[in-house]
């Protein structure tokens, strides 16, 4: 299986989690990256300090819907793929590196 | 295999991804505790009040800490179990609420 | 001027900018100490992840309340009393200070 | 006083707390939209999602030092200038509403 699963990936580019909502997350990244630009503008225009801030705590927001997500599509796909591989093969090493790494992006995100 | 699994959940305590770490987690959140009751203290003695925001930024990393074991914990023993249960019964709507469970979860603690 | 203030805060305890709150702040941290102890009730009781999670995000909520609270009181008191402290000796040390302070303590908090 | 101030502001552009660091601010901001378009690119070339969310904390890291930048530089200027104007007009007012307004901003930056 494991097997099958390389030749696969040899012949086609991986489909991740998030590949089939691909669309809708640069849609999303399109609209940030212009609120990133409107608040350089802000500032190159000398606007409020306060109502800069409240631009960043927007993007924040955005950022964390988007992490979020690609963090629901991660666990979906690549985990929930790895824990019925790690049963087909016995192999539980599959799935714990998965956990560890899921894991260890939450934490960056949490800070 | 579902009864199998009802009827041992009737007999014992459910085990959840963290049961093996218990005393290792009522340990730390003694000590959170310990911590929040020290800023209630220095706030009795009007301590200085970036003293106190120190402390406080100490417990929210404490607090994150195990969140983050827990939701490991979680991911690598409820959500891999759904998923390997989900595919030995055919029913992927088994994992699939596990996943946006703990998709909620970590959105509320990222906020 | 500095030296009436050491003198004066030799003699009584320094006022800081919560201190006309503090029974307000020991009630809700006594509330938070609480809410830790019922995690720790949830650990031991084996309780579901998800659930204890979700109590941890409230707490998460109550302590950013509460430090909220707290640097707006320093703000409002320390750093001003500074800055008009400041204006009056025409030593801008002092205000310089208190607001990189403040601004380390939101950086802290901020992680 | 107040007169004054008007004056002055009608007749140039306000001056703001991080003015004297414009350039600085914009470069930053210049290097988070980069970041934000290479997230973007990544999701294009379907790269692997835990890679993507990693990009992602790197630029939520860059946002709170640009807030806490524009916060302290609000604090030392709107904030303090606030504070020396309540005392020089005995309109104590002027600074509260400063200080509120600060820990507002503060308060969607915590979430």
């Amino acid at each position: 299986m494991t097997q099958e699963i390389t030749t696969a990936s040899a012949a086609a580019p991986a489909t991740h989690g998030y590949s089939g909502e691909k669309d809708a997350y640069l849609k999303r990244l399109k609209r940030i990256e212009g609120q990133v630009r409107g608040i350089a503008r802000m500032v190159d225009e000398e606007k409020y300090c306060i109502d800069i801030l409240t631009q960043v705590a927007a993007i924040n927001k955005a950022l964390h819907a988007v992490s979020l997500g690609l963090l629901e599509d991660h666990i979906a796909h690549c985990v929930v793929d790895a824990a019925q591989e790690s049963q087909a093969t016995g192999n539980p090493d599959l799935v714990q590196d998965k956990v560890q790494e899921a894991a260890a992006a939450i934490g960056r995100l949490l800070r």
